[in-house]
């Protein structure tokens, strides 16, 4: 058997009909080669701050990419097959068998987007030309390994190469940071932050919570036994992440709930969750006003604040206390926005200094919630199409169900939100397409003047970053290209 | 810099596939000369009982729609800019200073349906060939305060010119209907009619709940303290909007719940709700009963039952407080039908006497439980894609959604619900090119017949409005074109 | 008045674009005469055991189609005039009259996959090439009436010229399977199977529970009051189900919950639901708990179990009152899946030897919840879209919404579910094309290759459903057809 080739189509997420392609090519030109923004996402910095090479091809695609495992697995491959350890130890494919496993099932991933952006970086980034498939593997790996080792494919090179002009890690609030640190001192200061992640310190349902608040003490001398001292404790920590360069704060909830207590109500819920008597409502009562404490913080320090809320972590406690966490089975939930921001909205909704970015996993909120939301409250912006909906299809619905009512402005632009550094430019180029694809048909159907689409295609693939995430700070904005279209 | 050409391209919505052009042009050809039916919405009827001309552009555009103050307000412009004035008082933009604020941020608008509406209105209406923009403010304010003081654009004069053939108000049950009166006496009293709106004093969570049903009782001579007098008011009120004309009820309930108490458990909350005692869900359950209450008396008398529940009114406490209702911080939630109307199905579900309207802003509903509930029981009939979904989307998730179980027949056509006077023909013209695009690509993917597709265009543009609003009690139909097709 | 014509497009539900109709058509070519796999229906094995001639028209098409009754039962059409009988008795349309009746509203189901079904069968299998209308009505019936005394209209005969290689009918524990016995000593043994659908002994809420573990206590000799008896008596019908041919369970409950109790708490709950103490918390408990024995028990027989959640059934009890249970009154509720699903998922989740096939009729699950689920537990795949969503949006949804995080390969191939026998051929072919139409589409924008998409055309025309059903226990599989594509 003959292995198939690999190609991309150049004008593929593209409408069919010639004028909206037509449209789309020339709106895409012009967008195709702007540098990446990525305030959102989980690259390890300390690939950046040591800069040494990858080692082969299972390390980069499918050690960190839980797209790519949670397929396999739900095809009843697995984890060890794949190169993923038990915690306990046990056998594990070595890397080259664990690809090969990969390779023979590739054709699972057909019409999803862990297969577009695959091809794309085996084909721009490794120049591949054959498609994967078990007659293949070796081959990928191969050649894969042998580039990973060239100078060009070391981490801070391959920014370079993808034009990423500005990339935000995510680290929890007691990381020290200390590869931060060391990126502190190079000319990748400003481009390479953090983002501060408190879940750890501020949500009570976290394993160690009262471990957890008792290193925030450490960290900061603060006594955290006390709400005010607490409070402060955060407010060092968030300090201390903005001094290393973090713009933005990013919580990661079950639910997007949010209250409004008063400290004494406060204090007793803290007690209760440090001496462990807090229930369940209890302590989603006290993540709930943490959120609006965190919202506060953000009026005072300007740090944007990121709300990712609506996904059920570990669902699977077989195979999370064999692997631990991140291996795919986080399953998202029907979540209400509507009366669990309010209490954060009541106090902060009308602020302007507050920049809150709101993402979901339950598209059912996009028209019906998310949407008027963000078309009315100053304060709210939505975050693009998260995680799941990371693909054309999600993307679509996104914008035709969010546009109508909250426009382009109440939106940010594209994250990545990915560990797997080497897809970033894929994931990107992806979203650029379907939104030029997007812009091309409302053209093309009398809904939007051709002008307006070349300024919005700036906007939706840099432009909004730019603003939303306020990378002004730190950045200088590079222009929208001149237009002949 | 010159301001962009202000277009509106002849096949704006229409499907971008030749054949499919083809017919929607074909079909879109016999009905957008159709007169117009508005039989809900919410336009002033001193209007057309005064007849006295408007003053401003601002007038006219800004101050009565929602939409356009919710944008732009939720990109940090304050209402006072925009010539919204605080019940406090204090400073606030003349009409003109409004109208440039508006016009430097019309790029916020689009791809939505106020630019849609807009620009068909700036083109159509007032023959304005420049795009609005900060530039072209002045000359817009200009042209369109001139074009006001002229008799052709006289509300009456108005109607004319856009072929309005029927238009419905919508008055509280406490309403003298002054305007209608006066309305009576002239050629226009079949044209305009009210709607009974009777929440303020059947939803005990209306602030003055118990001064209203004070009213009520002087305006009826009723014992409103007793459940039996109290149905007897609401009976005399009905009496007194049909006598001026109105068809139909309408109902904005936080939710769509129903249900069926006994006298006297329905006596005791009407006593909770008075006393001030009834806890929310006392106040819930009355609300309840009293739409199976409404849907009994629209059995009796005949009117029209419309339903539109599910948004959260006033949801931003520091707005609500200073500028009152209406300023675009209505949002919607997830609603439940396929329980909440039980109740009142299980009375009245199988009698085609009574004619419920459902609107919905979940859209999670379209597919799964309102399609079914009107494909199944004959008193139950699908209001259009409304508010936020009053759109080109929007209108065709709701086709796409509904059509394949509920069919066209159990929907009631196009209704615009709207304040903005002007906007009237672009909203029915926006409906009338989706609803033939829809079935034009019907046809060309052979799920449609032809000469279906044209019959089809006259229902969903007329003649379901005429028959679900049973207008043949007040005006002759105007019958369907020939079709040569 | 002269009757439209009948004519079916050769290519309906193809994309309009010409390249990727052209695709469309190529890959259809290759499935449009594959077998057909029904591996779950609800048609009569009476009729093919006893292989009677169908008596007219009414009888075909009207009887048995819930679909057809509930839309023309919404416009306000008694029952009776269709041909169904009160329960009570009482005067009701012939068959003629009933036809009639039917066809003078043929109208109202313009754009229906009902309407598209339809007119396959009349032009396909009754070589009709009028529209049926009311002017048609008794040439139709005629026909229909003359064809179906013909030998070739004979059930058998009817499944062979469909090409049917594999039937499912559905029947409940008790059931003696009298109709399968006599089938076992005929060539249609392994062609024609029933399957274990045990509702009405494991749902409390079935109004004769008790009773019915009384017929089953008597069936297999168990102690059904006893816990450990009563799972005996249920591996008993099983296996008294396998023996005739069976390869599946299906299941209808209310909610989609599960449960993990232990057998005393099983015990005590068991006996609440005889003694008739239990309140409907415990029902749905015990419910629950039932469904994960079920997949126990799949573990241990093999036997595929299908959940079909969510539906309410006979919501008018009215009608439900009258004519009994199946005359279009389910109605479809919001269904979480993410914490129903976890206690069976917790035990089973990562066992390859079950295979759960669910399906939802809340699509809002279909993104949000049902793929991330089946796109990690390799126990779970995802049921075709089911019942109001059997049409071609409702399927083109399922694709869009499924297909970038579960895959192909976690999904089942389509099943028709069908009471309908004539009909079957015609919902295949509609899944077929809109199936064609997807992958066209895919290609056409370059999101899959075309080599893949042949593949993939035979995989959801008939290999996922040979394999998700483990048909190859009874059938030998019908290869994919050489492409020269």
């Amino acid at each position: 058997m003959t292995a198939a080739p690999l190609r991309l189509d150049p004008d593929r997420f593209f409408p069919l009909e010639p004028s909206a392609r037509e449209c789309a090519r020339a709106l895409y030109q012009t967008v195709a080669e702007l540098p990446i923004l990525s305030p959102h996402g989980h690259t390890d910095p300390v690939w950046f701050a040591d800069n040494k090479p990858f080692d082969n091809a299972t390390e980069v695609f499918l050690a960190p990419d839980h797209y790519v495992l949670r397929m396999l697995y739900s095809q009843g491959i697995a984890l060890e097959e794949l190169g993923v350890a038990a915690r306990a130890g046990g056998p594990v494919a070595d890397p080259r068998s664990a690809w090969r496993r990969f390779a023979e099932n590739y054709h699972l991933f057909r019409a999803t987007p862990s297969r577009l952006w695959l091809d794309h970086v085996f084909h721009d980034v490794f120049g591949l030309r054959q498609r994967l498939c078990a007659e293949t593997a070796d081959d990928y790996f191969d050649r894969i390994g042998a580039a990973l080792a060239r100078p060009e494919f070391a981490p801070r090179a391959v920014l370079e190469r993808f034009k990423v002009e500005f990339l935000a890690t995510t680290e929890g609030a007691l990381d020290a940071l200390s590869a931060h640190d060391r990126l502190r001192a190079t000319p990748w200061a400003r481009r390479i932050t953090t983002t501060f992640r408190p879940d750890d310190v501020i949500d009570p349902d976290t394993p160690d919570f009262a471990a957890n608040l008792a290193a925030l003490a450490d960290l900061t001398g603060a006594d955290v036994a006390r709400w005010s001292g607490y409070l402060d404790a955060l407010r060092t920590r968030r300090a201390y992440f903005r001094a290393r360069g973090a713009l933005a704060t990013d919580h990661g909830p079950a639910s997007a709930r949010t209250a409004n207590l008063t400290p004494a109500r406060a204090q007793a819920l803290l007690d209760a969750c440090l001496s462990g008597t807090a229930d369940a409502a209890d302590r989603e009562l006290f993540r709930a006003q943490m959120l609006t404490e965190m919202a506060l913080m953000s009026v005072e320090d300007g740090m944007v604040m990121q709300l990712h809320a609506g996904s059920w972590r570990n669902h699977n406690p077989q195979l999370f206390a064999r692997f631990g966490a991140n291996r795919g089975a986080d399953i998202p939930q029907a979540l209400d926005y509507v009366s669990a921001l309010k209490p954060l909205l009541d106090r902060f909704g009308n602020d302007s200094r507050l920049s809150l970015i709101v993402f979901t996993l339950d598209e059912a909120a996009y028209a019906r919630e998310l949407a008027p939301l963000a078309g009315h409250y100053p304060c709210l912006k939505l975050g693009p199409a998260w995680w799941f909906h990371d693909s054309p299809e999600g993307m679509l619905r996104y914008r035709r169900q969010i546009t109508e009512t909250a426009g382009f402005y109440n939106t940010t632009g594209f994250n990545d939100d990915t560990r797997a550094l080497f897809s970033i430019p894929a994931r990107h180029d992806v979203a650029r397409r379907i939104d030029c694809r997007f812009l091309a048909e409302l053209v093309s159907e009398g809904r939007l003047d051709r002008d307006e689409a070349f300024e919005l295609a700036y906007e939706l693939a840099y432009g909004l970053s730019f603003s939303s995430y306020r990378l002004g700070q730190c950045l200088r904005r590079t222009p929208a290209p001149r237009i002949d279209g």
